[in-house]
């Protein structure tokens, strides 16, 4: 079935060329198709353009196949095209004419649009609600380790004493920083499409301000030719949105896989969360962090992916776009997954205690020294000169006390600041708004 | 002269390889170095770091070099390594011995963190202004030329009608979801990772808190560990930032190209801003747009130029991050230039007017007859299969007139809450606490 | 089924998130897995590590299940981790003991390494037949349309007379240089990695060069580090080698979507090679070169992809390695059916004829002009201030034939020498020297 | 002074950002446009274009501005559009009317691409010179090394025994294959693209069999479409040939950087080549080896950037090309530069002996013992479990001699071997071919 057939048949090859994994993908959006039509059908009731015995049919039909959507019972046949047409075709069998009235005003365009948009927006919810399960983790690691002395790197030279304090709480902070372009990500969602048909509007007149009321959008995507140009933009947006997190939690599995390494010994894993190897039998791979690694790099090539497939495409839609989902909807499954799967293994981690007893460390305290001289009133350049030569000469003394005092700093981590900028990111998202839009409309 | 110097020379051949472009690239770092340096001398003062006297004469002579950098009269000299040595050096030759003493509870990297974040955010104000620009330009135009229609095209065919005054629109909205993207990175910039020092903090009584007041600056980066690794992440954040902005700019530049097409035809710009060719005299071609494009798209493939040159670098300085200003700096630049000279094109485009006079448009209201037999009734399967035969018949007659009324479409464009929407998003970034605070600072 | 199993399990969670989706592309190296058995099995054999007997019952068995993987009656089995360990597992329910003598002197590093190289040789040769198609179909177009012509564009301006003929040739020449690249692919892929163990080696007398001899490598991967290294870059190369072919194949479909939109009408395709839209019933949307396009602007992405997972990684084995197949795998078969449908649809294109005729193309002919009388000779500079002078005054007078007979020209295409450089580049692959080995080792 | 000047003068703003920084950009390309009008006029003068005086007067000036290039005495004039103009104005004002009429037959567009070419030749010749330098240097180390064990990592988990002569010979055969790469990317560029003029090619009878002898080109671009196709698409092929190398410097820069950590402490380097850090005197910091990773990645990073600024523009000339050369240009002068830099630095760099002494690594000997067992006559799977029992009760022995005999194993690296692939696919580019006629077009 194709709602545009017109007696000519599309060649077989040509159509499944064209219709590549769409129904496997479009799977995903079904929820969302619902509730835009929904909200869709309520609005051309108020314009006059459905009855209300239609729209009661309607209404009613459509909650039942979003109860089987979520049930999973709810399939898209091989012989439609799209979730779009299956959702059609299912409320026709069961309501009769009405079921073809909800298109009035729409645009397979605006009607994936919008889709999708809802779509975004819950797998936003999702990610940050795992992130967040990840930062507590993080957080909880922090302050539960913060007397636990590791060495500080530079240049991947030993540098300076750090804490597993430090290294958790950083992981921590980083992830309030990437909130805020997943937030960012969350607002250019926030917008509603609807009505902007195939990007160049309707003669009917549409209320686009009840629709967007309806499914709990902030604000309209005006400009209709607008509208449209959002596809694309909008997935590569949220993929750089993906990309901050993933680049944290890569950065953070680079870490793992170091320390867990032999020459560095500063923490471990219960055997049963490693792997072994074929003809080593004494390893412990850490193959979870190698694929969270992976993973987030691959979702950090995800924006790039996204630039060179709409780049240089003139303003209006192409069918180039249809193909954005392929890479993107299973990087929010994989990104997912690497949060949970991350925030789990952490609560298994083992910290070595008393690394920095290794003579191997003593120079870390050089600047220790050299600031404790300047404390003294020692000039700076002075100081420095003199530690460096005691260094030279074999006659350096480490301090091995850590008396660090300031924000941020190993005694005094500043976590609760941290928890704080984590909550008034998380806050102005305003899920709750949406929420409540979305209840309301499936009551 | 080298800071760090210790009676052991580097080898000339490594020297070199290692500076690379610094000194030039540094250049634009000198304003930020020393309003970093303003606000650590108040600082260091109020621990008792620094005496009063001291102070005095650092602030006063820092003053003095702020203007000599404003007034272009400040160079880094070839013997000398970065623009950090180098106002250190001058400052000391000035003022003797306090000069040295800047430098206390500070190491190089997180005097480059604070330097780099306080120049990020004077150039994303700059650019926000040229947005700004460029924003009310599109709205003007958008406003002037409501009434001119153009066809609308889909999978680059003719469609529907469409409007000058729904493209320049369409255009002026794209630029407020950009402002989102760059708003994210200057929440991210605008953070404080001073008193870090080399990523593990310092054991001096250091008052982040006040140097964040001092630099106008929303907050701190708490975590010493994090405000290191906020290196390379904010670059790529700010590049993902702007190229959201050269997105919208390089789409806008393929659409002028496309249209000056003889082919297309809708708009034309004066010759003298136009170029010809060596061997096809009768050419106008859109250079500065096909520039335009070009450069917007180069900036498009910076954020993944930062995560490559990133990924997979465990936590803590490396050395690889002095690389990143070599391709972002010029951005900056080359960015404000696209923005501003799409602004003064665009004072002399020329629309043309009656376009759909031409027959090979007639089928671009098909969508309207259609639509209109809906509104009289007709089911719209029923109305779009009619009118399908009518055009294979040759029987269809085109209704000229375009009656869109809905938000955002032909005849009703909300520009003014496309104008609502950017002022918001604008007030968000509270320049002027910046201004206020380095104002004072400056005072 | 885990072959490294040691009595502690390895919790489920884990064991989920690393197998991912390896079941399902490991079918896809199958056919390679049997390949590279027989011939170590072989070479087992020669170094007194397997006897006769063993060698072959095993030799036998692997070419049965061989011949079930071809038939498509192979699966690997869900409590199975990948496809090694379930050829393994089948011999040895089949043949016995004998068959756990297979992986003796291998790992599974060296088993996947030759694998995947043995696998990307025949994806590679499919390539090569279905580019070789292309470009007798884009030779045959270019020959019999050599005579329509067609206008030549620069900065998208008219510029010159251009033809049927010069299009199409053009794209079949721009084949034979992306061949230069999947042969630089070829030449990396074709050498023996066998051998290299975990990749350190192993210490037993194998005779790597038997089993060069045995797979048809050209030579080996003499170093085991750098066989192992190949890992990741083999795949990059390969994503190089594609994107190659992918870039020609995108910008043909971006004329062809250019050409049949209807202000340039160049070009048109039979109706059911198009498709239709919801709402606009006129429409004959190009929508197998969208995603001709879009598909091949994603292959363009993949070398990137490759990179950023693979950058910053020390040399050794990581798991990492393991997720590159997820979008290279896919991406062969892409690359295929977008060869494929091109060389398909161009059976039915259908070129507009007298083009030219259109008075707005009459400034084409104005270098001609120029040219002519340049021949006739007038100096260039001066030639070509006339012409100008009289385009500017409306005297100008187009000469409408185009006498164009160098090398490459619209008169003189070379399309023999053209073709002669696609042979000779193909039959530098030696495509036959594989085919040889392999069907002697399946004999 | 611009050559298609019209009496109207282009906007000074519109003119200084289409200029850009190609002055200086095209300063590199002086010398291979010199030779290109050599063989042009010489062509012209065969055609009867140019007659014999003009043709001496001519070629005896080029020769002299070609030693003015090459001695650093040639400049481009601020008022001058770009080298080409530079060029001929010189010639102009030297020799009078016979410098107007060496643009006969020609058009900047097969100008640029023409000294595009012969550019890219000279410096994919003067890489090549580089990284045999750095091969050679990579053996002499494998062959002097070839004794010293170092620990052999897979998942960054020590795994089996490896050797500094295995680690730099892995180094020394992955440049033979990035060769492969560059010799595709030579053979793209040595193929002739003058005569295509603007794209379309020309009425003139040129020879372009001629120049292309003259210019000690391989072949033609035959198709006039398709050779100006090669504009960015060359550049692309470049880049992705020069990436090949710089993934392999960057690799090695890595391990460089984890060897030198004192985690590790495989290599060291003398104090001279390494840097210190402003309060951390005791470190030796490997900033040269971060910054080739970070160059290299950087470079990694260019064929994406090619893409994304040519992707989905239709064939045909477009002003977006220019910019191609911002990136790509001084990338062969940093990958030069890392490829010196590190050849020069390996001559420093000092080896630990002794490194598996230390007990933890131990158990890199568990293969070794299970494949003795194995050679015993041990089925594999008993032998390894035995010694997977062995560790976990404490009594595993390793033993600390390694007998790897195999080709390209500890025991037997195959170094001539991998010298003999290195000078086969040097040998296949023939450079001398170049030379000599570009000898001979000079004498």
């Amino acid at each position: 079935m194709k709602i545009w057939q017109k007696n000519i048949d599309v060649d077989a090859l040509v159509e499944t060329f064209t219709v590549g994994n769409d129904r496997v993908l479009d799977m995903q959006l079904a929820a969302a198709d619902v509730l835009g039509s929904l909200a869709h059908t309520k609005m051309l009731n108020s314009i006059g353009l459905l009855d209300r015995e239609d729209l009661d049919a309607v209404q009613q039909e459509l909650k039942l196949i979003y109860r089987e959507i979520l049930d999973g019972r709810f399939i898209i046949e091989d012989t439609v095209e799209d979730v779009h047409s299956q959702i059609e075709m299912l409320l026709t069998q069961r309501i009769g004419e009405a079921g073809k009235k909800i298109h009035a005003g729409r645009s397979r365009n605006d009607q994936v649009l919008v889709d999708l948009k809802l779509y975004f927006r819950s797998e936003i919810q999702r990610l940050v609600s795992l992130i967040e399960g990840l930062f507590r983790q993080l957080i909880r690691l922090s302050e539960a380790n913060k007397q636990v002395l590791l060495p500080g790197y530079t240049h991947l030279q030993i540098a300076m004493p750090s804490s597993f304090g430090l290294w958790f709480g950083a992981y921590a902070e980083s992830l309030v920083d990437d909130l805020e372009l997943l937030k960012s990500a969350w607002k250019v969602c926030n917008k509603n499409p609807l009505g902007s048909a195939a990007g160049y509007g309707a003669s009917f007149p549409l209320d686009r301000t009840m629709t967007t009321t309806l499914l709990g959008f902030d604000d309209l995507n005006y400009n209709v030719v607008y509208a449209q140009m959002g596809r694309g933009k909008t997935e590569r947006i949220l993929a750089q949105g993906m990309s901050a997190v993933a680049a944290t939690l890569a950065k953070f599995a680079m870490d793992v896989c170091l320390y867990i390494n032999q020459n560095f010994g500063f923490i471990s894993f219960p055997a049963h969360l490693t792997t072994g190897s074929s003809i080593m039998p004494h390893k412990k791979n850490p193959d979870v962090f190698e694929l969270v690694r992976a993973r987030c790099n691959k979702i950090q090539a995800l924006p790039n992916e996204i630039a060179l497939m709409t780049t240089n495409l003139p303003s209006g839609y192409h069918r180039d776009l249809q193909l954005l989902k392929e890479n993107l909807f299973p990087a929010f499954q994989s990104l997912a997954e690497c949060l949970e799967i991350t925030t789990f293994m952490l609560d298994y981690i083992i910290v070595k205690e008393n690394i920095l007893d290794d003579p191997k460390y003593d120079y870390l305290f050089s600047v220790e020294v050299v600031n404790n001289e300047v404390l003294k009133g020692v000039p700076f350049r002075e100081a420095y000169r003199n530690i460096g030569e005691a260094i030279e000469n074999g006659t350096f003394q480490p301090q091995r006390e850590v008396h660090h005092t300031h924000e941020g700093s190993i005694g005094n981590l500043c976590n609760d600041q941290i928890e704080r900028m984590f909550e008034d990111v998380k806050a102005a998202f305003h899920f709750e708004r949406v929420e409540t839009a979305l209840a309301e409309l499936l009551s």
